[in-house]
């Protein structure tokens, strides 16, 4: 190609091809407001006001707290104009119907510092049910005893298990906190076996039935382990006082799970059951008998695929927030979008619904503090 | 500072530096050697070969090879030479220990290509135990009644919703498939729930206890599956013949968890108790009876806390190698490298293990190929 | 495994290991106090207090804004008490030396709304010099001529293509913004150009020596551009106004250089040469002239080593902080954490630094408004 | 909700939706048959082709062959049949046209063992330019005067230092490679600043024209090396001797600039200058000239925006082939996917395209072996 002559058209077409007029309804991409009083140490909605417009995840973040302000706000009709089988899902404390959230966290979150947020949502009842994984059930408990501490994610395995110090990511936690925990639990684990050993000698044949007393199920023995651990630090302290079930469908797969196995030793022949079919009933009846739906989900693997399969009994959640690190690429449902939830109706396909991708530490202090707490709550 | 003069000091000092001498037994970096014959359309063992000393992840993968070749190979006493109280955990065929093999794979893995490499390792039983998530029990299942397809990850959920076919990354699952299922489970779950009943009337006030044939556990259901199935492309069907445990303490969290959701309603008042804490008491008893043990785990979430927390009861694993996309940098247990396991005992400090950031699905094949299947199993 | 009997000694003592006692310096995990007023709509310094010790990113983040405050404040010896020799580096207004800070980012941060946030930085003299990448200087330009809109991640090329609609994450550029670019840097570049060749001509011999009038890099043409632009809304105005120079080697890539490639044809057989050789000797310069270096990186790729590169010259930054979504385990540099620049000498290894794994816009906003812009600046 | 009573029939339409026929095109996924004797110690070729049907990345991977082996094999007219003006691109040994081909990498995949598979592509002219960035080019250098070494990825940084062991990701290089670099460069650099010098002495006022000698840009200078380096293990060597061009825009951002920035002091007043605008000249005229180009982009950041920036001057590339680990969401270049390049032109809407997402070190020596080198080549 000569080096004289005009701009070859080829490459000039392609790089100045004209657009067509910008629709009305674009938003423009925008930033903060430095000439702004508020825009120095900035509140958390001002921060989230401004995230709306700037793009990739910070618009995620601001669309999650729409979300969220949404399926927190929503209200249906006081029961008293509802027929009496439509009388059934959440209701506010003057009566009017409210979304069912469900809300679901990775153990990790209780183990950080998010805990604290995470209670003061079932404090406050801004979740109608929690599901969670082992670790998330137990380490809640495992805080009233002791504390977790800040570590290094680089910290020698080696050196860390000479000194008996569990690392989780950047925290450590000391083997003695479990030793504590041991000592708290096993008189609560005699006592409820005798208490299903008793209820099966007295319902016989029918004491595997629906409703049996002799049935225990993780949400059962998680609302047990609230009432008796009464530290108002803790998540299912509320939970038990609130009446907001905790599922925890894997609930031995972790230190619980360790207590348990134990357990089958001390108590030989004798075997505390713990069933998991009447929470697959009681979660899906919860989904399905709720005026509308919302799913706030803080992490991936089971968790999330719980709530959403829940949902799926309903035809699909109304409203749905993940927040992970998961990506799609590996066909992982923890990196699944909201919109492969909508191929199974697990999701509404009308629904809104996003996905964040951050450590939901990042984000999640920012956005409670956008929404749930963005004012003192009155009750 | 003048453009004359001489190189500065500071910078040529910091850039310069000299390096100690490098010891004799540090490794080269090499690759592929094309002045090989054997460089061309490379075999599996080759490639591997030479991405030993690749670096990055190349090397990570060359790495788990070795160690699956190791856990594989290992050999301990002959049955006869061993005490009474010894003779547990695995045997080869001549009675000679070997390694207990726990592997996990989630539930994606199954939906895709990679069960059929699964199912020819519990088929040779490479392996000794396995620990799922419900989607990898019954997409195995669904996959003997109705094929899943390829699709692509960006087609549109509310087209595929309207169409009935349910999108797992760039796989498509027709929702037929989960019709068909639950015409060939109802039966099933009818029968066995007979037959808890049957137990309990017999077995009164012990229905519960310890070995009791009224306590179904996921691993009791999930064989008995296999043996229903029958299918010698399943997963479950070879777990049932060649009596290797599927451990799966989530199993209501899938299409199972619909079917016995359902089955409340046509059993009531009657219902099918699914325990867990039988399975726990299970799957540790088989990690310390071990003489070796070897984790292979294929993504992450419940199957690898699961395998991990059953190994802290042996204090710790022998070998691990762990595939997955998660990133530590969230504090996941996911993203957890094998050093965070060695803090809490789940791995011996001086066993080997590897790390492999990967799509399963990119490698899983081609280690198979270079080490469980790098020859035709005699048996 | 006999059922009977004590609990095993194996399991147990693995399980319940004591730990040694915990250090009295060791830090509790805490998160946000909900019984205190500030805790309602939090301000941005007040999260970043709670996020200090909520662990994983939370902390990093909260980290981050530790170093930034340090280096910000960082103050040495006022410029009448050093030798002249020494008078080299960053002086605050009263002529104190403060740290040279170095700001890297990448293109698309310019393309969303961090560019006010950024800009900000640059009217207030927080950073001492930039390194960007081409599309980080062109979309500064190009938005002062039209704006860029909030867009769709799942948008499909062919449809936006076919409307000239160019996608970047879920923002959109109208094709039509670069007909203008092309409009402003045309008479731009031919200026440039024939001030280039007068100053061959007048240099003869001596036109491409240091500090050569012929000579321009593109720290120097984006300096032309920042002046010719002339908008309080642009960073490259700012950094032209306060003598900030932007470094940007490769400055071809992008729409710059889509205009330098037509220009040649249109200029034939004459051609705009841009030297790279003097800027890295520039930015070099400032490294080793500097009293302190601190590192700000936003993003991965060339931004981030060219910014650790220049560090080496001084034998390493003396903090740095690294923002992106980049893992170390592909061996990418842009996923290469602090310590592994300590290893090459471009970190000090007692330098305070911290990656936070992470989108830049999720952050950073969060992370300005409790640091720079914790307070309206006086200047 | 009651126990009694039927199935509701809000759960049960959902779960049980019925799907469309499923069209005949539909593919089953598949995985390996193990009945086969090609099953055991699989070669690449066939590896690849199970992998087309296992879903995920493996389906990727295979979809990267099926393009590459296009986009290899494509031939057009013979040059006697083709109009004068036409005569452009790349054409096969018989004179036929073929695809235009351009490879890019990042600096780290020369560090690494895939150096052998890149130098191979090259040697025998399977690609037609590379884009790299500026380790890509000296490590390739410095790899011909020593080796680089196996590490670790948590070795720590300081320990290092002290050692001048400098880590790329698990790969270790003593510093004092770069020291011999340094002897290596220094003569050579001082030669081409003596020609340049008498370039511009001779030229005059033309100096800086079209097609000067005294202008040197990246292409040219990395051309050189890899005469002087004169040593067949190297990539620069084959790509001088095959007269395929490297493109490397930001040159100085490595140990070369080090160099640069050191020969500027010796050379003073005199200075090197090396000119970015003319190599974007040839690159944009070699994707404008090309028949057909295909994009083979391994890692992202400059080196993947570099290429599709110049096959947008052709309206868009016929193929394309990214193999990286950035993700979308933070609307990075490097995470973006083929189709937010078909937005901007930069690949055609008709072109096929995958996006692999993958270190490339575990997937590309595989792809490699079941494409370029399924057979040992003919030259």
């Amino acid at each position: 190609m000569s080096n004289e002559g005009a701009l070859p058209a080829l490459a000039s077409d392609a790089v100045l091809k004209k657009s067509v007029d910008v629709p009305e309804h674009f938003v423009k991409v925008l930033g903060v407001d430095y000439s702004a009083d508020a825009a120095y140490n900035l509140t958390a909605t001002d921060l989230i006001k401004s995230m709306k417009t700037m793009g990739f995840q910070a618009s995620s973040v601001a669309n999650a707290c729409d979300i969220i302000n949404e399926m927190d706000q929503w209200r249906g009709k006081h029961i008293d104009e509802l027929p009496e089988h439509e009388r059934t899902g959440s209701f506010d404390d003057a009566g009017v119907q409210k979304a069912t959230i469900f809300m679901g966290f990775t153990s990790n979150l209780i183990s950080s510092g998010l805990r604290d947020t995470l209670r003061y949502l079932v404090q406050h009842k801004k979740v109608s049910a929690i599901v969670a994984t082992a670790g998330g059930i137990e380490e809640d408990l495992i805080k009233c005893l002791a504390p977790t501490y800040m570590g290094d994610f680089t910290l020698p395995g080696k050196s860390l298990r000479d000194q008996g110090l569990n690392r989780i990511g950047n925290l450590l936690v000391p083997n003695d906190n479990y030793c504590k925990f041991e000592e708290w639990i096993v008189p609560i684990l005699d006592q409820i076996l005798e208490e299903q050993h008793q209820a099966v000698v007295k319902l016989g044949a029918d004491a595997l039935d629906a409703d049996s007393d002799a049935v225990w199920t993780p949400s059962r023995l998680i609302d047990r382990f609230g009432k008796e651990i009464n530290d108002e630090l803790s998540v299912l302290y509320w939970a038990h006082k609130n009446k907001i079930p905790i599922f925890c469908p894997a609930l031995t797969d972790g230190s619980i799970g360790d207590m348990l196995f134990f357990h089958t030793f001390k108590a030989s022949p004798r075997r505390f059951n713990l069933d998991i079919v009447s929470d697959i009933r009681r979660i899906n009846s919860m989904s399905m008998e709720a005026s509308k739906a919302g799913m706030i989900i803080l992490g991936g693997g089971l968790i999330k695929h719980h709530i959403c399969n829940a949902c799926l009994m309903r035809n699909g959640a109304d409203w749905a927030v993940f927040i992970n690190t998961g990506q799609e690429f590996d066909g992982s449902d923890a990196g699944a979008r909201p919109d492969e939830a909508i191929s199974w109706g697990k999701i509404k396909a009308e629904a809104k619904s996003v996905k964040v991708y951050a450590d939901v530490t990042t984000v999640w202090p920012l956005i409670v503090a956008a929404t749930f707490a963005a004012a003192r709550p009155q009750n």
